[in-house]
């Protein structure tokens, strides 16, 4: 059925960023268009469901640029450890005992909150990722994903997974990446092998760069050089390319992403859990990278709140930097949308604009915490929480509203979750 | 009427902070009982209200310990500015305009968005002081507050001004303390007076304190010595008093807090986005200040969702030191409860205890962001939001619920912050 929204307060992001009242029409999953005021034929009007928005703030969609949704199973499951006994003694223990099964539901549960959250695409790297696949393309969000690849015995099976989901998801809703983990995991000719692979089967690159100084001075140690050079040499750069975290890049390092087209992607909250620390983001801005938003995952976050994401990363930089006016709220919003969507080289969405699919978050204007409104985005970038996330539309497709999620059970989805919390809590100790 | 709460996951806070499960039984305003079954007699049931809590966890509420309510309505109304442009060509020209009644309806607000959050007290500075008191009392959350002063033609209008303050409000649930607003803002007289007559008065004082480089560099050149050892000098620190933001304290400053009981508040959000930096708080508890936690004003800020300062102070230390191990969930949930009843001087709020006042928050266990739950603890701190709240409590009376207010009339307050908004919008240009 095609949607007609009424009367909301529109930030487009498109060009000049303007914030108009007005209507969107959308026709066969797309914006058809977007005007102040659109009257529709009574034949047209019937066939149409119509969203009244006067009290509602229309945007692009949010894209959360990098999690594991397979990790959504392990919130809370450890926190506050140093970063050794976290992964070590918990996590890749842990993970151990994730079957498919698990990883579906998982997956199902890290799509709901996202959905909750107004995310409308994300960014994923894990392994059943089949399972996520299966999850994203049943419950009707978009997803870029990435079957993790590392070097060990189980390499060249992880790369035909990685070929099987081409085969199986590629899709409108679905782009398939590969995942070359990062470069402590991945020997030098892996990433050789990807930057080819990815060649051939025209596709992107995802990969955890530069976290942690521990993986900058392993890389020195051992290759004489930056993980981001490192990438650059195997040929990484040449194609699409997402790196997660770049947390300890340098000026040159920095000048490679920028011309490579490389998509830097910041997630703040995950680098101060972890204690790996700040990011050079408005230094990666202002020397070009396209910078955009990840919350990472659940193990590590621990929620998959993109709201909460942008909102600290435009104090994160303000505080860094001792500079109130820097990393303005729309730059940011931008990063979670616009940038988020040239990342994973999709130019249909990240906008609300004619032609582009209607992937589009409501926002309820009237609730007490967004009142009052001087400057719309501020309030989304500042003010807003889950709770003010009214729809989260795909495609032309309402997949939440008003508090209930459309395309997933949500009952049925707490059970299962909660019976598998109670097998990884018995089989983990 | 009494209150049964069944079946909850309670964290107290009180002591080795167990969680447990249990019922929680409120007599007149007061725990009676924490067990892990109460069994009342049939007479006794029938005048008390019984809360399902089976899917509930239950925990002190909590208590924003710095913040201006009647900024509140200047929510968005200046942001991404340079401090001095923000602050005399933005804010202060705007609270030109705030009378008697906006602060009252702006205070109205700051409440709703407080209960909503699952705050049961606050501690507020700011002109029009009496407003916010009224708007405490009608709401029934709890206060500490304080008419803002300063050394001009009108310091004495606004000490006789807390003068009635104490008169006209103080009570079981409203405290007043002295507001000296700062050293750079009072004459070192006025901090003298004020120490005087909080001795006078017995009541407590709150100030901003080292909140800016600024303010520490033009008290050494005024003075020759720190805001902290000025306040010192003055006799501040011999009444129970409490110190907002503490940015920029060196190690003697923290000593000085330390062995004067002084209670700092670290308001991290308004600390970056005002561009003053990273408050030391793991130096300042680990030399045994007590740390209080605030959401500064949604002027800069721009919410007062206590819940997401917590978070946002937990990841700043981890990533400040590159410790994820430090300033852990249960240590900034003290912060938020126990150590700001202690810097109110109240003994009867901030944990769940027999005797204590009912000032509980009860979150939802089995919402999808607060799923799995292997750390309780861990949910609240990093994962919940405002949407995750199910009911605040003062002193065993309901003030949120479900969605909605009980003791503020949402549809007439959203008017009238609309017809205000509009106001100042049209007045201040």
């Amino acid at each position: 059925m095609d949607l007609l929204i009424k009367g909301a307060t529109i930030i487009t992001l498109d060009g000049e960023n303007e914030v108009l009242k007005g209507d969107i029409l959308i026709e066969n999953g797309k914006i058809s268009e977007i005007s102040q005021s659109i009257e529709l034929s009574k034949e047209k009007m019937f066939a149409t469901k119509v969203i009244n928005a006067e009290n509602l703030i229309a945007l692009p969609g949010f894209i959360n640029a990098h999690t594991h949704c397979g990790q959504t199973i392990l919130r809370s499951y450890a926190d506050d450890l140093p970063l050794y006994e976290w992964l070590f003694e918990k996590i890749f223990p842990a993970e151990e005992k994730l079957t498919k099964e698990i990883v579906y539901y998982s997956s199902l549960l890290g799509i709901a909150e996202m959905l909750k959250c107004g995310t409308t695409m994300f960014f994923d790297m894990y392994f059943h990722e089949d399972m996520t696949a299966k999850a994203a393309l049943e419950t009707g969000i978009k997803a870029v994903l990435s079957r993790g690849l590392q070097t060990d015995e189980r390499q060249q099976q992880r790369l035909d997974e990685t070929k099987e989901l081409i085969y199986n998801y590629s899709s409108d809703k679905i782009k398939v990446f590969f995942g070359p983990h990062s470069v402590y995991t991945c020997s030098y000719e892996l990433l050789e092998k990807v930057a080819e692979l990815s060649e051939e089967f025209n596709t992107g690159i995802m990969i955890h760069l530069s976290e942690s100084e521990d993986e900058v001075n392993q890389c020195y140690e051992k290759y004489d050089m930056s993980p981001v050079k490192l990438c650059q040499k195997a040929g990484l750069f040449t194609r699409p390319c997402i790196a997660a975290h770049c947390v300890y890049v340098d000026d040159e390092d920095i000048e490679i992403l920028a011309e490579n087209g490389v998509t830097a992607v910041y997630n703040p909250t995950s680098n101060l859990k972890l204690g790996n620390g700040f990011a050079p983001v408005f230094n990666l801005i202002k020397s070009g990278v396209n910078v955009a938003i990840g919350t990472d995952s659940a193990a590590s976050n621990n929620n998959l709140n993109i709201l909460e994401e942008i909102h600290i990363a435009a104090l994160l930089e303000k505080g860094m930097y001792r500079l109130p006016e820097i990393l303005k709220a729309q730059e940011v919003l931008k990063m979670a949308t616009v940038n988020a969507a040239m990342a994973a080289d999709i130019h249909n969405t990240g906008r609300l604009k004619k032609g582009f699919s209607a992937d589009i978050v409501l926002i309820k204007a009237n609730d007490l915490n967004m009142l009052p409104c001087y400057n719309t985005i501020s309030n989304i970038v500042y003010s807003s929480n889950p709770s003010n996330v009214y729809a989260t539309i795909v495609d032309g497709e309402i997949l939440y509203m008003d508090g209930r999620l459309l395309t997933i059970d949500e009952e049925a989805l707490i059970k299962e979750i909660k019976s598998i919390e109670k097998i990884l809590e018995e089989s983990i100790e």
